[in-house]
């Protein structure tokens, strides 16, 4: 593949993580981000160190607080901002832009009020005439492995295979592997709400379960986060896939994880706006939460799981009531695809 | 439900676990097992010290090394035996029982020369007068986790769904559940191959891999799994329940899993012959990687992580090799389902 320009818009870990991917590829990478001395830093030391403490970026990453330096003759966009100012940013790509470019993602939620998708946003507000189909990339990864070049294996999809493939080529390399996909919506769904389950599943263990809850939550969640996204029209198959049962495992069963981790403060009775404080990073699976709980209310989908952390983070229940009350509930199912 | 006898052959740490489950549900439970020191352990000082090191079992749990006087009038009888002894001890019951009564079986591997599944075993050893359609226990279950009664999900399988609904309600309780099918290939396929996954993933930790390896490794593993279990006549949705998922993540991301264990040892550069001393335990999945070879082998199917744990294994290849020719080859896909 020959040498492409891309502009990473979001300095947060992952972005980061994913422009040193496509600079190890050979590209050309613009970091654009609105804090400027978060852009200075990566000018000037190479450092990223609100996210890696001590680690040097190569001095060919730049970054921006310009948008129109940063998207000048690029030939790929991708968005690692957090869900709830995709929309913003992409208004202002679309102002901004002036060819026609691969438009990517990497950020996993949904939309607060609007209940939308993120590509879908991005078809929305990104004129056709300056993109071509969005591509999603999702799967299991932290940014702390893959910053360190560790093995990481994730899904790119788009309506249009060609867009996916183009997205495999320009990240795949020996440590980081994509697979193509053409189940937007099930990659979406499933890397936006294995969150909730993540959250849940560190509740779990910091009221002190063990490892075989550990295992029912993760499973049972599987089950109603596949029951929703079927409704919303995915494949079943995505949910057995890297961006579903993959990230729900590296999401829910490790430390790393910030929604894993504000389960588990939950769980240790910690007040959610101290978390939040605590943590200095977006935990997506918090705002998700209240997005799936209206969804699955509005479309008739039983999604116990849900419900029970819905109604501890937004309707103050006691935490360890609803969770048991919920597992006792989940329990009378005769068989497992109840 | 009425007192019901159950015989539990096989003191090993499932067995007793499940003893006690029984033991709360208020049944009359006899443990039986052939190393009289131990069955002695359990009698006198209740306890069964080589897995529950402090642990007090309920005195009403009797144990017996004579087969007849465990088997007198009892309503079901529970093999949790090592696969290799299973048939061994399925011709015992049978020479031994003189009454119809269920089988169950919880243990998870197929058996070396023939490949059969351990319920195909006990329906061919045992005549179908002494007998109803075997019932299968299996999932996601740290036999140290349920012997402190912490909560654990798993399933029942049968082809006759009446049998699956009386293991379900002689196992269940407020932190035991169990959920019927009646996928028996599925769910005994897949108890028994996600070890093969769980040695693998350990592997791929103990060379120094991280949580993206692991969440790909278990996700690619899963896949390869449902392709031989479905090729077998399985259900590929059983993969994705308590059976499949649900057991690959307590097994292969866990330190408890012997599986995961010996796998870590191994890709520390440990020799296996001195990790299964070490163990003192079955490891199933060293076993289980040959069969599943040689099935796939006959069969045609593509299983790619099976392929090289087994040449590690059987055929002294080097590990890292091994493992990364692996990742490479396996990366060639271009999508998930190839």
């Amino acid at each position: 593949m020959t040498k492409q320009a891309i502009a990473v818009l979001g300095p947060g870990s992952w972005g980061t993580a994913l422009a040193q991917v496509l600079n190890d590829n050979g590209h050309d990478v613009r970091i654009w981000g609105n804090i400027p001395q978060q852009i200075d830093e990566i000018n000037q030391q190479h450092t990223n160190s609100h996210y890696f403490k001590d680690l040097v970026l190569d001095e060919n990453i730049k970054a921006y607080t310009d948008l129109k330096q940063a998207l000048a003759d690029v030939d790929a966009v991708l968005f690692v901002v957090p869900t709830k100012v995709t929309r913003l940013v992409a208004q202002q790509v679309a102002q901004t832009l002036d060819h026609q470019v691969t438009i990517m993602h990497a950020s996993k939620g949904l939309e607060p009020g609007t209940h939308q998708r993120l590509s879908s946003i991005l078809e929305e507000e990104i004129p056709s005439t300056l993109r071509h189909e969005v591509v999603v990339v999702s799967g299991p990864s932290h940014a702390e492995e893959t910053i360190v070049r560790d093995i990481t294996l994730i899904t790119a999809a788009s309506k249009d295979l060609e867009q996916a493939k183009y997205a495999q080529h320009l990240f795949s390399n020996h440590y980081f592997r994509l697979y193509t996909n053409t189940d937007v919506i099930g990659v979406e769904t499933a890397g936006a709400l294995k969150n909730i389950i993540a959250v849940g599943a560190g509740v779990l263990q910091g009221l002190g379960y063990g490892d075989n809850a550990k295992a029912a939550i993760i499973t049972r969640g599987l089950a109603e986060i596949t029951r929703l996204g079927v409704k919303l029209g995915a494949d079943p198959l995505t949910y057995s896939g890297l961006s579903g049962v993959g990230d729900l495992i590296v999401t829910g069963t490790s430390v790393h994880s910030r929604n894993w981790r504000a389960g588990y403060a939950l769980g240790q009775g910690e007040k959610l706006a101290d978390i939040e404080k605590n943590m200095g990073m977006v935990i997506e699976g918090i705002s998700t939460t209240k997005v799936a709980y209206e969804i699955a209310q509005e479309l008739g989908v039983y999604m116990p799981i849900t419900t029970a952390i819905y109604q501890v983070i937004y309707e103050n229940a006691d935490i360890r009531t609803s969770i048991l009350n919920m597992m006792s509930n989940e329990f009378r199912s005769e068989n497992e695809w109840q």
